[in-house]
């Protein structure tokens, strides 16, 4: 049972990508044989900064790892350490109809928006399966919005064993994560870098804890009863507070007699107070430069293998000496 | 002064492949250093037989080494022994608007005749702008069907230049084939396979010169002159025969007491004489089964390393680590 999940590079990561990929992604590595990569050949469907691209893979990968990511039992990589995948990515090309890819909303949505899409994003879906096939995995964790992505996978594996043979490349499910796709953000909208409403994940406590003080609140005055139903301070403090404290917190909302600036205050420790660990973690592996390295290098190694393997056998199916 | 030439393995080949692509390529290695490369992932797009694939891959290193390619002067390989040229494709992509690719022929012609084409066959351009520039290819002979391509890959090198710095990748130039571009078929229309007039290079005496028969003529009498203007039999007599048996011929056009069952006959034997060398060394090269292997690995090894050269360069500046 293999586990894969691709994490794009797009920048600071808040704790939408942590509770929506980061967190589920480290409990799956107890579960069986994991392999994580950072997308960095995606990214370049948008990014086309060299530097930042470069900073961000950093970045992304001392963050994953500062999170929990263990690569004793993950095998965590950059995408682009196995350019193998581009390989896979045109055979599955020559039997993947224009229609399938043209139906695809992440293309459809930019056109709809007048954005003229380079090939790359056209194309995405077709690499994105060649990212799971490459290394024969059984569950792809997904958010909705990658549920089409995956069932375009599906489609051309079904499409490469009509074409040569069954288990010429293995059909992989998804683990739809439905509870857990939607963190809100400091404006009760999902959280998200586009709507710049998110909480990082790491940064320094007092603009960290500022940022949680502009949470949009209705005014109610401070003797009064605060409504529980949709308050976005109750959705972000569940996220980190204990049961108990929770549940004091919910209280102290019915009955009147406290603030929204005491409630934001207690956020703001709680959400600090959680990362706490991953911090400490942070600060150690940056102190150590070459780590991140020898990580990446290694699950580089060990990605490669198993890439060459199913390659080897797909090459071998369609035909190429 | 790098000159690059790709030749499709689409089975058995004819002599308007030998004039068009073959002839002029032995010609170039004389010229400056050659990449000559047996294009099967292009093949994918439209064979999705393996064994075929397999076969004719074979069978066009035996036929173009038989035709003259030396190993000595020219770089031969096949292209997916490179597979480096996939992630320079994705590369492209990023900064390859979808109208371009939109517009090429031969992804409209399709679409024209009501086939619906598979994504390989749209990105065919893209891949084709790889395989030129992997190599900082400086020089690419192109029949006139090409020429639309080698616009999109100078179009791409622009786009990659101006957003990653000058160069990044080398502008190539097209070195259009007018004259050479068109031989003859049997029934007086271009020589190609899908109108199955072909006069194929190799092959048995009897059922070679036995195609040459089939020739369309008109049904001018023995002793009367025959048309020289639009003549199939001259045009491809005079490929093959020295000036001084061409001039016979049309003379003897001219003055009438020929058959064409005459003019065929020293047709046929003209053509046979023609590849009688290439016929030896063939033979020669079937005989000695790991000649070709061995010439292929030596040219895949020196076209990895130029292509591991500009591939780093290349990684370096999008970002790539």
């Amino acid at each position: 049972m293999r586990t894969l999940t691709g994490l794009q590079p797009s920048g600071v990561l808040h704790i939408g990508n942590y509770f929506g990929a980061m967190e589920p992604a480290v409990r799956l590595q107890e579960e069986g044989e994991a392999f994580y990569f950072i997308a960095d050949y995606h990214a370049m469907t948008s990014n086309h900064n060299a530097d930042e691209l470069r900073n961000n893979v950093r970045g992304i990968a001392v963050d994953f790892l500062a999170c929990g990511l263990d690569p004793e039992r993950a095998v965590f990589f950059c995408q682009s350490a196995v350019p193998e995948v581009n390989e896979l990515a045109w055979i599955l090309s020559t039997v993947c109809p224009m229609s399938l890819l043209e139906k695809c909303h992440s293309y459809k949505d930019k056109i709809a928006n007048g954005i003229t899409p380079n090939h790359a994003l056209f194309a995405y879906p077709a690499l994105m399966a060649a990212d799971i096939l490459l290394y024969d995995s059984n569950r792809v964790p997904v958010g909705k919005d990658q549920k089409q992505h995956l069932e375009v996978t599906r489609d051309l594996v079904v499409k490469l064993n009509e074409t040569y043979g069954e288990g010429t490349v293995v059909l992989p499910e998804p683990i739809i994560r439905e509870n857990t796709a939607l963190v809100i953000g400091l404006d009760g909208r999902k959280m998200s870098k586009s709507y710049h409403n998110t909480l990082p994940i790491f940064g320094d406590e007092k603009p960290l804890k500022k940022l949680v003080m502009k949470i949009v609140t209705d005014s109610t005055p401070v003797e009064e009863p605060k409504q529980v139903e949709g308050s976005t301070i109750l959705a972000l403090y569940q996220l980190f507070a204990s049961e108990s404290d929770y549940a004091t917190m919910v209280a102290d909302h019915q009955s009147g007699g406290f603030g929204y600036g005491d409630f934001k205050k207690r956020l703001a420790e709680a959400y600090w107070d959680y990362f706490a660990p991953m911090r400490e973690r942070r600060a150690e592996i940056l102190a150590d430069p070459g780590y991140v390295d020898a990580v990446l290098k290694s699950g580089a190694e060990r990605a490669r293998e198993e890439a060459s393997r199913v390659l080897g056998r797909v090459r071998k199916a369609v035909g190429l000496v």
